[in-house]
């Protein structure tokens, strides 16, 4: 639906300067440093002659799946079914389901999205998610592509060694209308280590666990054709060590505070900001701080505090003030007035998406376009 | 929208055992509960002889705005105006903004609904906001009703000083468009203090400055009909200061961890946890936890942790897992399973129902309805 603000915000594009004139909070990607962030792991996956799965969980947005996939991306990754069914609706045609499956309900939309000619993949865990996709794909009489999810350490999805691997390969080969796509392994927990050595030595551990069962599997006849997993964070890691042949980074093109601080010392180069919420002063009657109007509605708040990335203000000139509202720590020697716009980067970027429901891209003083985040909230 | 997973849970309204079979992560209100704090909160307000007019930031939704209106309630309040404009559209026919207006495009949109009918007051804080509001009441030919935001303490929004409070009066008195409604004072930070006599001490020094300015107000010949604002936290403060003739309760119908922490000792009887996520386990490969559906992207984690509230699970049994999961612990003796089921209390409840779209209504074991949330998110 297009809101009274939205349309606002339409009549907007093209305009000199409109970027700043945009109803607040708003939702803004900055092109340039998006599209440098996109082309730079897109090189990079192709140099490592590796397949780039990005995950959409990040930007639940069928406007950056196809600049992704525009860009040599395979396709995407989806952390739920709802997602992978917003985005499939919104014309994304090859799709990974990424947190395992483990009820019938759920197979049977999975079943029903693939019926209606999705190139859709899913994740199992336990032989209950085998079962229940196997009954629901012939309920419907259509063929579904299944990936075994392995635990690589985070002891959070997937099973927790070879033999239940072996079990959950075979219980696959054995339903006539699923097929092996091949086996997941994704480190969470790695993604945020501060420093490159730090992330590389967990990801060495994890991929040589991952490594052990794709050999088990293919011991045992089964192809197990895709290897998939990583993230931004350990992705110098998992070019570098080699057992991934398919690579699932999110967060590379927002590159929120998290990942800012993680990855400020790597050697080869970090991504940019490209993510912020922008605000406005709509109160400015105490001395040390002004009122903007976007509080803990506006971001996700389990990270640091968001930044002030533009204006006169301090990084750390930002507090939470309830739920609509920010404090602004007024600038030494420079004037703060109502109306006055500040952008802030996000503290983690994909609950901070999640929370919006357009995303307004902007280069320079201009805003260029306005696209859905169709996925957002799509975590059934 | 209707998605899958909603056509899915609409199909299970009225059906036995229902509200254990809805798709989740799902945002829940029990109707028992709810019906309890809308009474309670109702009678608390008719028996002070003060109006209520609960504060809509909460909930975000017409379905709850009318159980309140029809429980006796003069009207709603709204953070923003975008949820005003969300409300009405739906069908809210009195409507209070309570954030100061501060930009002419928000002013030109208050005044293109107030044209269309709606009976909308809003508020203002600064000599900008009564300029822009009678240049686009003129423009777009309408009256419209003004209210002045005054600062009891909370140093968010807010004139700061009688005299402050006298000049915008004075202003708002010579814009012919323009009619004064009266005056608000709104304590945010009293109200999760722990402890009445807290709450009572805090807002009874600001219920003084208050008077002061009403008095003021009045002596200088304005009307200031409308004294509005008060909280859950102080509700009983509010009602025996005596200040206020109009209650912005919010989240009594509700109670999410912060309030239950806050108002547990309180002497006159707390409302109850009427709002929960459900969640259900989707991985269980581990020994010591369980996995489930929902994470940082389907709670407020602002404040404390969300407490399981149903099954076998410990109060302090759940964290956060990533954006997408939670870990459960598994409880002493109690076997845990694939599909189990169970609620969490929200941490806090306003930003919490802002992530969602629509509210399940249950009584017992059954869902009785599915309400959409208009106003999530509307925040511009």
């Amino acid at each position: 639906m297009t809101t009274p603000a939205d349309a606002y915000a339409e009549s907007l594009i093209g305009q000199p300067g409109s970027r700043w004139n945009l109803p607040t909070p708003a939702l803004i990607v900055d092109l340039d440093a998006f599209e440098a962030n996109l082309a730079k792991m897109a090189a990079r996956a192709k140099d490592a002659g590796v397949a780039l799965r990005p995950h959409a969980k990040t930007h639940k947005s069928a406007f950056i799946a196809r600049r992704q996939i525009e860009a040599g991306a395979v396709g995407i990754c989806c952390a739920k079914l709802g997602e992978a069914e917003a985005l499939a609706e919104a014309g994304i045609e090859d799709i990974l389901v990424t947190s395992p499956i483990a009820s019938a309900p759920v197979a049977e939309r999975a079943a029903a999205l693939a019926k209606r000619g999705a190139r859709l993949a899913v994740s199992v865990d336990d032989p209950v998610g085998v079962a229940v996709l196997a009954a629901a794909a012939a309920a419907a009489g259509v063929s579904m592509t299944v990936q075994v999810d392995f635990d690589v350490g985070t002891r959070r999805t997937g099973v927790a060694d070879v033999d239940h691997a072996l079990a959950l390969a075979a219980a696959i080969a054995g339903a006539p209308q699923l097929s092996l796509r091949g086996v997941q392994g994704y480190g969470g927990q790695w993604q945020h280590a501060v420093g490159a050595d730090k992330r590389m030595e967990a990801a060495r551990d994890g991929m040589a666990r991952l490594s052990a069962v794709v050999q088990a599997l293919r011991g045992h006849g089964h192809d197990c054709a895709t290897v998939t997993g990583g993230g931004t964070g350990t992705n110098a890691a998992d070019r570098a060590l080699g057992v991934l042949n398919e690579l699932q980074p999110g967060s590379y093109i927002f590159m929120d505070n998290q990942y800012v601080d993680a990855l400020a010392a790597d050697e080869d180069g970090a991504f940019q900001s490209s993510l912020f919420v922008q605000a406005q002063v709509i109160s400015a009657n105490t001395a040390r701080w002004v009122t903007v109007d976007a509080g803990l509605k506006a971001f996700a708040t389990d990270a640091s505090p968001p930044r002030p990335a533009t204006g006169p203000f301090a990084k750390d000139g930002y507090f939470f003030f309830g739920d609509e509202h920010g404090g602004l720590m007024r600038p030494e020697g420079a004037a703060v007035a109502l109306g006055q716009r500040v952008e802030l980067t996000a503290p983690h970027c994909d609950p901070t998406v999640d929370r919006y429901d357009r995303l307004h891209f902007v280069r320079g003083d201009v805003l260029e376009a306005i696209a859905p985040i169709e996925a957002a909230r799509r975590s059934q």
